[in-house]
């Protein structure tokens, strides 16, 4: 299986603006241990997770139009330049309308009939959403395209599953994305995208509940037996990614990227590509922003931007494994 | 609110196969004008439904598979030679994974990899997705797409309500599109989309609830208003579609296109098209099938490819008007 034979890469996308909106109320590991009859540490120990942000009265549409203004603002455009707006994300407001278009009338631009579009591939959304933006670019379709993550994950959070409500929390971001101007090295190498279903209830291969569905909620509640049990993980990681990793970036070694961004699921997933890159290569928000759902891809990328770990012209790799059983991987020039 | 400036068109896009699920149950009109307490012809004569087809215990997967298996079969190509799944549609089977992974299964392609996208726009979904596909297909990121659209829209019929639940129905289909092969005529030449979100709720226009919310359920009920006042619909179809056609296709006249296939909704939003176009190119399948939500589309170019009513070589028009408010425009040559 490869995506890439016949594309003339690189593809000319440039992310030009990040932006993001997190809920005001930050609920702190002992808060947690506390609520659920957990050591004091427990939250940080198994999970990696010190904090992570709730939302109290904010809303999907309202979040990403925050997250939206922001990234707007650091690409330096106005609100108007945008040509197309697609959210990327499974949490949703409304069913019809979708998100778009209640982002689209806080931003202030509703009768402005830019066009609204949503895109997803579970907690790989943003990342699907950045390899659609491309082609569109490319073929001229648009020109500034605005991408919306906004995740609610904590909707409806069990407090007898210490393991899945002390790992989520919900965030919005956004970023600008436009066609490379000429002479610019801003791009996308190689993008690839890999799904099996067959793997989407692995049981016969991990012993339980296999790492394909890491991102269901019943099954987060099954992290804990991950902690317990890598050498599984460790086999579905190797039975998938790693091939899929050599496919997607056959040259990949441990100092082909200046950073390394994994889906932000869980310690576990972070920890796994600390097997193949340089740990300090490796972005990791979860510590402050646990599992934010797809989220976690354009977060980290606006953490990375924000505190100078990646700059204008580095090789970058995002790369994610997540419900389907679906891998997804973008190898870009930032 | 151009989109197409940069744009060389055509894009390459030909849709080589397409395919079709119904459900086994047939609603005939008289069976809920005696459920409803209607006079008998009421849904024919309001609705311009004479009847629908409802699940069983059909799921989405199911549905959509099949109707992919006969895009496929109606292509000539093996399903292995799929490089990509769009699933595009409202209606879903679960959060997590999406349906694309569920129809992947339910195909044989368990551990193939092809991969699984969702693009959604309401009830321009299908659209959306033929858009996103001729640029994936121009960039060469993919060379043969499936994109399944099922909507099952009766899941919470309120049979109280006899303007929204004699109008729907159920329904998948799908189609295979590859990029145009060198010296053939497929292919887009122009494709618009336009949100106009001051119009998801245009009361003051309509002096009621707007055009722009027909396919929430809610609204729908508000068809029979429609149906008592065609001024404020005309209102509406002036002040967005007319000048929007204008703008998607200017030299459009009556005799533009081979075929208009607008959005299958209403017999009123079909009705509508036939003030700009002949009645006889107006395709419209909502008499054998009501408003299959997303599905309408994909099924009513069905309906044209095997009723022959569109051929090779003929220039159509797919137009509809959706929540949102978007509409969504393409000019393409089948």
């Amino acid at each position: 299986m490869s995506n890439n034979r016949n594309v003339t890469y690189p593809l000319p996308i440039k992310i030009v603006g990040v932006g993001r909106y997190l809920p005001g109320r930050i609920v702190p590991s002992s808060e947690l241990e506390a609520k659920c009859g957990l050591p004091e540490g427990w939250c940080l120990r198994k999970q990696g997770v010190r904090e992570r942000r709730w939302v109290g009265d904010e809303t999907i549409s309202f979040m990403g139009a925050e997250a939206a203004r922001e990234a707007a603002a650091d690409a330096g455009i106005k609100l108007t330049d945008i040509d197309l707006i697609i959210t990327a994300a499974h949490s949703f407001e409304k069913a019809i309308p979708e998100d778009g278009p209640l982002i689209q009338q806080r931003l202030g631009l509703a009768g402005t009939g830019i066009p609204c579009l949503r895109v997803t591939a579970a907690c790989v959304s943003f990342l699907a959403a950045l390899d659609v933006s491309a082609s569109l670019l490319a073929s001229g379709r648009y020109r500034n395209i605005l991408i919306v993550t906004t995740e609610i994950t904590t909707g409806k959070l069990d407090f007898s599953n210490p393991a899945v409500c002390t790992l989520m929390g919900d965030a919005s971001a956004a970023v600008v994305v436009v066609r490379t101007p000429p002479g610019e090295a801003s791009g996308i190498h190689a993008v690839s995208m890999e799904t099996y279903s067959e793997a989407s209830d692995i049981s016969s291969v991990s012993g339980g509940v296999g790492h394909s569905t890491l991102f269901r909620n019943d099954v987060l509640a099954d992290d804990f037996v991950f902690d317990f049990d890598p050498q599984s993980v460790r086999a579905a990681g190797i039975k998938y990614n790693q091939k899929f990793l050599a496919r997607l970036w056959p040259p990949a070694n441990k100092d082909s990227f200046r950073l390394v961004i994994p889906n932000q699921a869980s310690r576990l997933t972070i920890d796994f590509m600390k097997l193949s890159f340089p740990s300090d290569r490796v972005m990791s928000i979860i510590e402050q922003f646990g599992n934010c759902g797809a989220a976690g891809f354009p977060l980290a990328i606006y953490e990375a931007v924000k505190q100078g770990r990646i700059s204008r012209g580095d090789m970058v790799l995002l790369e994610g494994m997540t419900a389907g059983f679906t891998l997804m991987g973008i190898v870009l020039t930032y």
